[in-house]
């Protein structure tokens, strides 16, 4: 940065021009840059156009489809195509992607994002980034952090204990920083801790930049700043919307008073400045809409969970058909809010599936265009289609999926839960289509049909992407991403969602999603890592082998069907008797594997050492436990096929002994096992010894720190004493 | 306190001189005190002896038993006669009652507590110990405050939010101190929320002696302090055990130094100056021993929970009886650590049955005297027994449970598993009866047997109150003061007990118990408040009436069998759209009811109007939220017989607006709304309207606070504005 830059200037630098451009400053020969919604798509704002309207982009599937695909080299080819986009609207910084954990099922925001578990996330996101960024454009990794929900969004603090936020909310930011080092991270709006986001100077310096190196830029989420002053402070660089010339102004006032280090707002504007100049060496770019829809057609066909298949009533044939529900002809194919797309194409379901078949295809809109509601005679055309049908395809799904608010409810709506009922009632060959942002509950009318398709929000091309899956033109293989439950009230977050009073209580801690469900050992409707495929496959035995680096899995996987196919293979892992509360099975590693009918593919995965680390508060660092760890090899997190066992050498972490740790612990340490025991020997005969004698005495002894114990009448120690077993035992 | 009294004095007064005794003080003329361990006898430290060899006394039920009873009557009766005792053995206070809440079935010193629920603990509670205190003897209310576990208990820091901790875990310890007015009140061991309970000022001064008037001394739990000056600095008066001279001499420099408050010390030393001048008053007494028993008998008659009893096999008859279990021989009546009392005699269930009939009674041991193992040859003798007899009785129950250490299990030893298993093959009019000091799971077994009765940790009068609950000479009406589930797993502090590295996340917040089973609508073996009787109860109309003081309800009740019996009619409240989350059920008020055989009762309870409230975290203070209330009327809080809404007009409860208020909570108050309406009339035709127009828009425009819309483009306010509005909103 020219070293002429003023205050002024500098503090200008560090907000916005307006709502998506950073501010020029022509003494120092610095455009702006613009920077625009994503994540699925670039939501560009078109000229005089409301907030909301955007001009022409593709419009990939939302995170909860692309998630589903379980597939890295697809999300970097989505990251790649976006950049394209980016290049060809001239925009620097794509606003994604959003990693953040899906706590709740009602989240209103889930459908930006990518899952339940962060090892998953992390892994796909880290592909979106290099992709997008490859294309010499940024991205704006969000929003950090916790902010897994929209209720009261701008203000709640989520409460939660390091270890849950270490280990679960903050593990994909981690995992997308230091692999793919995104050009901006956005601050949440929310509070963590009880400390604003964009005020929090551990999680924006201390963690992401002195910890996790981070090298680019913290932006704010638009309107997450409420002080700019202790923003910046707390490691804030942008500021965004603007122009905030209070805000400029209070800032240049702090740097006067002394109130804020003028070398910390300096730095600030550095990071725009250099942000700026890397994004100006872009290259401007065009690209190929019809490249880029199918595309977003071959993400969506595999984004799609065949999650009931009874009697193979799926694939299609040449049976006639009735398409059944609204959505079949109105496509759901993304949410609302800041992600929403104005798509450069649009396909529907009931034209792709009547291109589909030369056999006959009836449709009924089955409820109205609202989703919500219905009435006889839809229902009575329904049916009548249905049973004049081979097949009768029911399209249903979510109404209300925005940011800005959470559901209330994971039930699909009574108009179409009716239409249900009364389709599978007079076609019991019913297939049930599914559209929706995040779980519906499938419980109340899963068992009334044979066929369950969940095609989440799809993008663009989902229409044709539910064709090509339907008729077999892609064998499905998508996979959950989350949980779906036989009920709300089952769920790991369902106690204090989304919370009251501005706090939200994290209260199931590590335990999100499957791993709650897990811990608990409760049934749900489909498990996490579920999906079916139109083949079959067959694991051999699982070996593992231990390094350095971690685990090295090996499974061989044979297709037994006569369709070629792809399994995601799914590792998880568990350590019983681990010294900290821990989920049966975690995800550590996932392979996506295409495999011909018949063949067998020897597959690797590797767990990598540090995700089998914990969070240790007491040390506050990662500690891989040393013990036997169960790898499980499985088709879902509950279809385990394989086992085994693999011994792992522990860090070194011993927690020092002091006048505050107990008699257990001294007697569960090598050292101060035998300077205590010296201790007590020594004691023999006294008051001590006549305690230690009783059972009940020494169980509740355990428990005594040393420096308490000095303090009972009868102690073989004095509390001068302790402090030389503590200084002995630490030696 | 003779103003003569020196700084060293003052300081030697807040310390113990021994294990049991205070320090007396010559210059003063003031003696020294004896205090002793308890709650359900009077453990006097017999000379010499070791520390858990006590002199004879009455080993009432502890208070897992005695707060089946769900009689304040029985429990006012029980703090009677201990107080006799205690004059009798000169005893100037007794250690308890304790009324920490049963967070987990896990609990290892959950004999000792009282419930799961706050109110019934409260109630049991404040009648011990008026009924103690009426005798001129002081009780000592503990542990104060969340100590709801053993491991890790002399660090644990317990981490609750505010509400939950105000609502549950604290409200029992208000509800005794504001009416009975405890002589002392014992602070925990552990921490909440990182302080020890020891140094906690905001509990020890603010909560107890400013909010609620606490008039009494503060003792420590024996051990608890770890640092004199600033557990005197928070309010604590008297450190145990001692003698703490270096603790005494650290008092005196800290004044000296300024940095205790001389005042501060003063006021502790009087306080226990005052209390050894109370004590003084009390005339020594006796009591008889044989009496004493007889009210252990009634007491723990009372407290027998008759969970099953299928066509009606109880009570016996004159049926020959194989009595099983070397728990019937040799009674489990108390469980392990401080509150152990050595019995002024003992009853064993096989003596009273053998005494009760005329029939012929076997026996079998089944299993070893440590309760834990067993071999075919005990097995087969017993089903030898069980086979050649009309009935058999299976008396199996917990092994281990202790003060100082949590369980891991709530099964049943494999040896006694075996036993009820062979037993109940062998002749299937099998009774089990339990003895257990917190729930075991009946799940694994309870299909196989006809009859369960719930025996508790009874006392010494155990064996006999148990013969004259099987034989039909008492009724039972005891009932479950805690859930039986029926998995651990299930339980709502299943995923967080006992916590890890030194704290312990109350994650469940207020749903605890009962109230997290019903909020996740999730099957129980039994019910809290569950308990069967040889007769039956059938309950009219409810009526409610609402009043400055509360609701008064009134159910006529009648006994339909033929046996004279007890209810224990039970009111439970919920708020439907109550604006925190709430259990959909809460007991607050119950009746113990004799009613005779045809009789009907007509019965009246009072819900408080206090007890409606929820403590609001924004207004810090409890607020009674206006509304309709649910009030269920049942025998069970599963079992509800009679329901009836009442409107109860709420507290005065504005929050004020600020410029962190949002838009939503703006238009929700009816001054901000008709503010904020104009402005945005006003703004018609702007940008917007243009944003208003648009219905996700809206939504997320609801939760924006005022001061971060006034940063946005477009704002139809700026932040100066915002400040007016505010002004004119609270005017």
């Amino acid at each position: 940065m020219k070293p002429e830059l003023s205050t002024a200037d500098q503090a200008a630098l560090t907000s916005g021009s307006d709502f998506w451009r950073t501010t020029a400053v022509e003494s120092a020969d610095l455009p702006a840059i613009t920077v625009t919604d994503g994540p699925h798509g670039v939501r560009m704002q078109a000229d005089g156009g409301d907030l909301l309207a955007g001009v022409p982009a593709t419009c990939f599937p939302p995170a909860v489809a692309s998630a589903s695909t379980w597939d890295p080299e697809l999300l970097r080819r989505m990251g790649e195509a976006l950049g394209d986009e980016c290049r060809a609207m001239d925009v620097a910084v794509l606003l994604g992607p959003g990693v953040n954990l899906k706590r709740s099922p009602l989240g209103g925001r889930n459908f930006e994002y990518f899952s339940e578990d962060p090892i998953l996330t992390g892994v796909l996101a880290t592909e979106w980034v290099l992709g997008l960024q490859s294309k010499g454009v940024g991205a704006s990794l969000k929003h950090f952090a916790v902010n897994s929900q929209e209720t009261d969004r701008m203000r709640v603090s989520a409460d939660l204990d390091e270890r849950t936020l270490r280990e679960m909310y903050l593990r994909a930011f981690h995992r997308v920083v230091t692999r793919a080092q995104p050009w901006t991270v956005m601050c949440a709006y929310n509070k963590v801790n009880g400390t604003y986001a964009s005020e929090h100077h551990w999680l924006l310096t201390e963690v992401l930049r002195d910890e996790w190196g981070f090298e680019g830029l913290v932006v704010s989420d638009w309107g997450a700043v409420v002080d700019r002053v202790a923003a910046v402070r707390a490691g804030l660089d942008l500021t965004m919307p603007g122009p905030d010339a209070a805000g400029d102004r209070a800032l240049v006032d702090a740097v006067a008073a002394g109130t804020l280090d003028g070398g910390v707002l300096g730095r600030a504007a550095q990071r725009v400045h250099h942000l700026v100049l890397k994004a100006g060496t872009r290259e401007p770019g065009s690209y190929d809409a019809a490249a880029h829809h199918a595309l977003a057609r071959e993400i969506a066909g595999r984004a799609i969970v065949l999650l009931k298949n009874d009697g193979d009533l799926l694939p299609l044939g040449g049976q006639s058909l009735a398409v059944l529900g609204e959505f079949a002809r109105t496509p759901r194919y993304q949410g609302g809010g800041s992600s929403q797309i104005t798509p450069t194409r649009l396909d529907d379901a009931l034209t792709e599936i009547t291109n589909a078949t030369s056999a006959t295809v009836r449709f009924a809109a089955g409820y109205s265009a609202d989703g919500d509601t219905g009435d006889e005679a839809l229902l009575t055309e329904a049916a009548e289609a249905a049973a004049a049908s081979d097949v009768a395809l029911v399209f249903v799904g979510s109404v209300h999926e925005t940011e800005g608010a959470d559901r209330d409810s994971l039930d699909l709506p009574a108009a179409q839960l009716a239409l249900i009922e009364r389709v599978s009632a007079a076609n019991p060959r019913t297939v049930v289509v599914l559209s929706n942002g995040a779980v519906l509950l499938t419980s109340p009318w899963e068992a009334r049909v044979p066929a369950i398709v969940e095609g989440w929000l799809l993008g663009q091309a989902g229409g044709s992407a539910l064709a090509d899956v339907l008729f077999g033109r892609v064998n499905p293989s998508g996979r959950l991403a989350e949980t779906i439950p036989v009920a709300l009230a089952d769920h790991p977050s369902f106690l204090d969602f989304p919370g009251e009073h501005g706090h939200v209580r994290y209260g199931e801690g590590v335990h999100v999603g499957y791993r709650g469900f897990d811990a608990r050992g409760q049934a749900v409707s489909y498990p996490f890592g579920f999906g079916l495929s139109y083949t079959t496959f067959a694991y051999g035995t699982a070996m593992a082998t231990a390094s350095e680096a971690g685990v090295e899995i090996r499974v061989p996987v044979t297709n037994t069907g006569d369709r070629d196919g792809r399994e995601v293979v799914q590792v998880y892992v568990g350590l019983p008797g681990s010294a900290v509360h821990r989920a049966p099975r975690e995800l550590k590693a996932f392979a996506n594997v295409p495999i011909a009918a018949g063949a067998t593919a020897e597959v690797t995965l590797h767990v990598e050492r540090a995700d089998l680390a914990y969070w240790d508060t007491r040390l506050n660092r990662w500690v891989v436990e040393d013990g036997e760890y169960l790898i499980e090899v499985g088709a879902s997190s509950r279809d385990i096929r394989a086992t085994v066992t693999q011994r792992v050498t522990g860090d070194d972490a011993r927690v020092p002994l002091t006048a505050e740790s107990s008699v257990g612990e001294w007697f569960a340490d090598p050292r101060g096992a035998e300077l205590l025991g010296e201790v007590f020997a020594s004691a023999a005969g006294s008051a001590t010894a006549a305690l230690t004698a009783d059972p009940s005495m020494l169980m509740m002894l355990g428990s005594l720190p040393l420096s308490r114990m000095a303090m009972f009448p009868g102690s073989p120690f004095t509390a001068a004493e302790v402090e030389k077993l503590v200084l002995a035992a630490n030696d």
